[in-house]
């Protein structure tokens, strides 16, 4: 049997080799809480033995976070953090990798003065703008993964007994990210294929539209001309192979962002910025969201919407079927790495450049005339469920079903 | 019976209210490793109860600095961290207070490549010149103080089961820093009138030099005319107290840099950059270093001292009776915060603005020509013991006992 120990290596290996394709000579940089740092240490030991120049870590403690919001000012958030980001867009253009490793409460800012958390979030996206653009047009390599912290793990399994709480989270992180499978690099290769081969077959259509129907759902997203269908895996503009995400089940386009009208219900909890936004609907008139309501986290998701003009309008459109392993486990994470996965899902903000033909080359400007938002933030939501319907609609208006009761339909 | 996490929560509010005497609206700025975490949010939290606007925490893990020394290339220790350098110098225009929670193993660095270990020292010393002369300079407020981590205790206490090593080192860190007494604040302001007693009365005999003799030590420091000792507590140019050590037992001032003449052993091992340096001698013509010589640690103590030019002058001259309290706990340390307030001790590097009369106005040229050192560098190594005498020479060559036996002799 595989101890906690050897799979927790296999997946620091695993987020090595494929998360981010360590390079010889290359800098890796690692964002982590306090609290994950058996696997960031393992991390670091395998980008060592990968051939990393260096590892840096950007350290975060929960805890301080939280007394932070509690008792800072407004005008503290409001400040950007610009040393931090200035190190960050500097390693960015050295070629640096970046490693997300997400453990989040998603209870932590529960109560907390949802001004504060929106100025830090704006701050924060402003200062990280042109580290921004450089994801969003895979100039560089990044990937975000999970790692149980026992705050999220009480969130996931308030059932069970407190010391079964964090490693059945660790389980379930092994088992989503295919830790358990006796080759993962190998099982990762296949998987990668298997979503290209629905992102090629969605290139080949070019749908100019798609048409959502579920209960509280009637939503109609206009998708740009050469749009581009994504699986997986990416490729970095250095041609290095890596993948963003950590479990991943989607392939995903951009909105054309004038083009989005209708109605669209979350069918799970949006954990965001240490609050739960759940049973929410969004409407949209030409692209613009004109009204929101949600039964839990109201205020805070008007003060998403409201962060800039950009996070009026709809960035990424991703298909998830409903049988994905992550939906089936029946789990619900609190966490959009893992819940987005399990789901249909869409994300207020900015839109990634690739996913139209030739927009990582494109100015920003470029990008806004064909139809692909910007924005300083990216926010998943899940909208998925296997009572949805999903039409493509094309060029002459005809309607081809791409999901039926939640799955593909092709 | 006091708990421990009460005397923590004490400690923790001495180091706010005595180490950095932290103001309304102050930002606080902590620099802990990630095994300090308990220490460190207590500290957070009494700062915030003390009216602080944020508190920024640096945080740092061994493992991960072992695994950096042991693998990255030389060049990677050359790059002056310029951006954490310019946050933290920024902070230090706003007013922002210095708290640095060490809890270092001593070994950690042991097998390193010392020319690694050189290099990231003079990086650090250069990125951080702005920052070390407003510390030095009483510009700013700031604190040095322990915390016990199992590298650290495991290498202070051997002997004991390794369960108890921690909980030991605690204990000796709490009473050292008096926490055990009934009201600690109250109890550090009598201590600091008694060590600016001691501060006084040499600033009234203004002695030309003092001459060391121990054995193995032969030694004549001049000092500077204008010469300012210092006692425990520090006031900075807001005219705010604070106390740069805790523990602290000592009286400190500066060395003439070019009149320091003859030969002076250790007698504690120097826990330097992760090395342990002992038994060694260091010899001393018209102020400047021209032999050194290390049963342990050779190699490093001479990059030490090649850092730069003044990392070749001595910078402050420390008197510690041998009967301090720490002293007579008879425990080795393996930190300098707690050896040097064991035992007379010198620094090699810069000395203290403030050591001098008017100083903390003066320029770099300014002090120079007064004949206070500086340099990237300050290390304190300990040279006190119970067989040491140490006279004053007065103006007109009078000598007077300072030190018999390794106590005061007035």
């Amino acid at each position: 049997m595989t101890t906690f120990n050897e799979k927790l290596e296999k997946y620091a290996e695993l987020i090595v080799k494929v998360g981010v394709n360590v390079q010889p000579n290359q800098k890796v940089v690692i964002n982590s809480s306090i609290e994950s740092a058996p696997l960031s240490r393992l991390i670091t030991k395998k980008a060592y033995e990968a051939g990393a120049s260096d590892v840096i870590i950007n350290w975060a403690d929960e805890k301080i976070t939280l007394l932070r919001y509690q008792n800072s000012p407004i005008d503290i958030f409001e400040q950007a953090p610009i040393h931090r980001a200035a190190e960050r867009i500097e390693l960015a253009h050295e070629n640096a990798v970046f490693i997300s490793v997400i453990s989040d409460n998603p209870d932590l800012l529960k109560g907390v003065d949802g001004k504060k958390i929106a100025a830090g979030q704006k701050a924060m996206g402003q200062a990280l703008e042109e580290f921004r653009q450089m994801i969003q047009s895979n100039t560089i390599s990044w990937t975000v993964v999970g790692a149980a912290s026992e705050g999220w793990a009480a969130k996931v399994f308030p059932d069970l007994p407190q010391s079964e709480q964090v490693p059945a989270l660790w389980e379930t992180i092994f088992e989503t990210t295919r830790i358990n499978t006796t080759d993962p690099v190998q099982t990762w290769k296949n998987h990668d294929e298997t979503l290209n081969n629905k992102a090629t077959y969605l290139n080949e259509q070019q749908y100019s539209a798609l048409h959502y129907t579920a209960p509280g759902t009637d939503l109609t997203i206009g998708l740009p001309k050469n749009h581009v269908w994504v699986g997986a895996g990416s490729v970095n503009k250095q041609g290095k192979e890596f993948m963003a995400n950590m479990p991943t089940e989607e392939v995903f386009s951009c909105a054309e962002k004038n083009s989005v009208n209708g109605y669209v219900s979350s069918t799970k909890p949006l954990s965001y910025a240490g609050n739960i936004i759940d049973k929410f609907k969004i409407i949209f008139k030409d692209g613009r969201i004109i009204d929101v309501e949600a039964e839990q986290g109201e205020d805070i998701l008007k003060d998403l919407v409201a962060t800039d003009e950009g996070s009026h309008y709809l960035g990424e459109v991703a298909l998830v079927p409903d049988p994905s392993p992550i939906s089936q486990s029946g789990i619900l994470f609190y966490n959009t790495l893992f819940d987005e996965n399990a789901s249909n899902h869409l994300a207020i903000g900015s839109a990634y450049a690739f996913n139209i033909k030739g927009g990582e080359d494109m100015s920003r400007e470029e990008l806004e005339q064909a139809g692909v938002n910007s924005s300083v933030t990216h926010v998943d939501f899940m909208i998925g469920s296997d009572k949805m319907n999903i039409d493509g609609i094309t060029a002459t208006g005809d309607r081809v079903p791409v999901f039926r009761n939640g799955d593909w339909a092709f």
